[in-house]
């Protein structure tokens, strides 16, 4: 891995397209002399780390391709730890191509996607979890999307990681050392200790994975359902809060394009509404439905909203509601739709008593026509996504850490089961690597090239 | 205008979209406080001028937006000649949006298109010529226009009108003089000094003039019109050349979508194919062609390709090219075109034979469906661009510049007929101030409010 280390990387590290700045990035060994070369204006080779200097950077016939400023980094004090220079020159995709062209004709070599993420995390600056948590910031698009990367890009799961590995790892020397010796039969391990110590890690594994669901929703958006029977207003249930909300979302620049078909943004929180076209061919009862891809999709849902329609049967709409088993699963609304030729007074009515008889299931009386008290059913959305945040504070969002664990998990109550069973040490001392090797690949003391590759191939260039 | 420095700015200055790094600018005389009180590291109040600090943005509840770089500037060794910082932060929209929110609850304001550099105008960092240069920096796409944009940002323009300026400011201070003594009746000013002044300064005009046509074309274009008689294969030639330079075009990144739809960049020089579709419904002479917009059309185009079918009498071809009038004007290539089944030697004795019969104008026989001698028909165009290129060290490219020195012109023509009529120096004053006026509005010194927003609203947020 470390070959990669020796030559000098460069990638526009802004995004592509016209604006005012464009920002190059140049790290490794020669970035310095590389820009100082091609650089009239101060001396970049003797000038002070943390500077910033203008001038113009001139290509081989001595034209001046733009007058630009260069920042001077110097190795260990920069992202990547190495001699990193960052040129802002006018944003012109043709300045930009011509200064990287000319780099490039000096030996630089044009960056991987995340490699200067790549060489911040091999030269120590950030462990594997927080370059990962870089990747989340920037793709970040609401504030809890941002809270959780601002705490894995701060350390948060690295800490709790590392913290378990150090006591696993003060174990797991004297059991080494035990079967240094052999035959001799010598514990300088002791076994109580030791099971203890696993059982305890265990509980905080256990309740690390905990925070997972509520992490990976906030991460990747809480999936919704909405079912419901036939022509009951499902979809224009569904366009009621997606018109609404896409005005919220494209408030923020630039996001709009990168934004899921049917995602919306309600306070914060992203909610990312599952695709059950499938159930509105379906007769009256949900659990009817012979579609096993829209139930698997429907069962992914952490949030189920029930349509049914308000001028029915109030004891019809919640028998059909009693018979979706899916429900007793995840938070549910029961959405009372076509409220709008209704009386108020009627619908308090029957909200109360739709509620009361699903178990105090929160229901709402809506018009999806006319797009009354939609707020309420975003603000009953936004209540059961913050009652299922955690206390933790440290919060499980990736994927890899969570399986990452689940082996640590099977390696420790390996552990467990050899002391029960009095293996010998040897044995022990192999289920203890085990949990360490897969506790190390989440902060990343332990990582392949194919584990880094997967890793770093889906950030942007520059980064 | 001064009023509008007295408050801090605030814009991204790098395009929208995710990416490694968004730069976000503040310019006026609260930046480096505001960003101080929101800035957990160095102090940057006490920072030095053109260093780089890392620090943590945080916002009002002391949560942390980002980790960020703060690069300090202060007044007058800015882009804007006041206080500014640049906060480079992840390119993530959600973190760029309330970082801006955040100093906009600050007071800062959001920059409007070009304030910054607005602002490098009003506090003498550039001039308008030079500002102007700026902004047709960012927007070139060609080595051409590029070179042209760098010598006018570097104040090639503004440097001559600038010498004119001040030749003619001296004999106006002159004639104003005699106008203070009233009836008293002095010269203080040479007459046939300013004469012979006013004269060179209006030849300098004509030449500087006389570059414009050049200038614009790289600037915009080379307009190429093809025209002829209908299935010669127009259309097809017009494809062919598109279809092989797209590539080219997208190779500079992020352009691709910018660029117009029938344009082409060859060797460095961008042609741009003028619509003259209504030729094609016309019968076998060119100035038959009832439509006026077309005709205008052609008219605009510096280069005019005339196809024709190589198989036909080449006399007969020759006589059609020749009953174009508007070939006389502009620099045209003849195309003999589906010479796919016509042998090489034939084809080069009709090129020359058409090629001697209309004053050896470049003819070139090509298959355009087949896609043969594409190459040399560029070759031709880029010759003819490069010879039509002018000597002059200064290019003017700018519109607005052009007609400035026309109605200088215009005022400088009335000084001489003044003198030579030996009308009132009073009058004489008035057309000289008329000229100095015009030719200040160029570089600046001369600017109103209308002309400084229309300028300025071209740019792009954050320059």
């Amino acid at each position: 891995m470390n070959s990669l280390l020796t030559d000098t990387i460069i990638a526009l590290s802004t995004p592509q397209g016209e604006g005012a700045i464009g920002v190059i990035r140049l790290s490794g060994p020669k970035a310095i002399d590389m820009v100082d070369e091609n650089f009239a204006g101060a001396n970049l080779i003797k000038s002070e780390a943390n500077t910033v200097h203008y001038g113009k950077i001139k290509n081989k016939n001595g034209e001046i391709i733009d007058e630009c400023l260069a920042t001077i980094f110097r190795a260990p004090r920069s992202y990547t730890k190495e001699d990193v220079v960052e040129i802002s020159c006018h944003g012109s995709s043709y300045i930009i191509q011509k200064i990287i062209e000319l780099f490039l004709s000096q030996g630089a070599r044009a960056a991987n996607p995340g490699e200067f993420t790549l060489r911040a995390f091999l030269n120590g600056q950030l462990d594997l979890a927080q370059a990962e948590a870089v990747a989340d910031l920037i793709a970040s698009k609401t504030e809890s999307q941002h809270q959780l990367a601002i705490n894995q890009m701060r350390g948060g799961v690295s800490k709790m990681i590392g913290q378990l590995r150090q006591q696993l790892i003060e174990f797991a020397s004297l059991i080494e050392l035990e079967n240094d010796f052999g035959e001799e039969d010598v514990e300088f391990a002791d076994r109580q200790g030791l099971k203890d110590l696993v059982n305890k890690i265990l509980k905080i594994i256990l309740e690390l994975q905990s925070t997972f669901q509520y992490g990976n929703a906030v991460k990747e958006g809480f999936a919704v359902a909405i079912i419901g029977a036939p022509n009951v207003g499902k979809s224009t249930l569904l366009n009621a809060l997606l018109n609404e909300d896409r005005a919220i979302v494209s408030d923020i620049a630039g996001t709009t394009r990168d934004v899921v078909e049917d995602s919306i943004q309600i306070d914060g929180i992203l909610f990312r509404f599952l695709d059950t076209a499938g159930l509105r061919e379906t007769t009256d009862k949900i659990e009817s439905i012979g579609i096993e891809k829209t139930k698997e999709e429907v069962a992914k849902a952490r949030i189920i909203i029930f349509v049914a329609e308000i001028e029915e049967d109030h004891l019809q709409i919640v028998n059909a509601y009693k018979e979706i088993p899916i429900l007793n699963k995840q938070s549910s609304i029961i959405i009372l739709n076509k409220a709008d030729a209704f009386h108020t007074c009627h619908s308090y009515d029957v909200e109360e008593a739709v509620s009361t008889l699903t178990n105090r299931t929160p229901c709402i009386a809506i018009s999806a026509k006319e797009k009354t008290h939609i707020d309420k059913l975003k603000k009953q959305l936004v209540e059961i996504a913050k009652n299922s945040k955690t206390q933790a504070s440290t919060i499980l969002s990736n994927t890899r850490h969570f399986a990452a664990l689940n082996e640590t998990k099977n390696s420790l109550e390996a552990v467990i089961t050899g002391l029960d069973n009095q293996v010998p040490s040897d044995l022990v001392a192999m289920d203890i690597r085990h949990a360490l090797h897969h506790l190390g690949e989440i902060s990343g003391e332990i990582s392949t090239d194919d584990l880094l590759e997967s890793i770093f191939s889906n950030f942007c260039i520059g980064k």
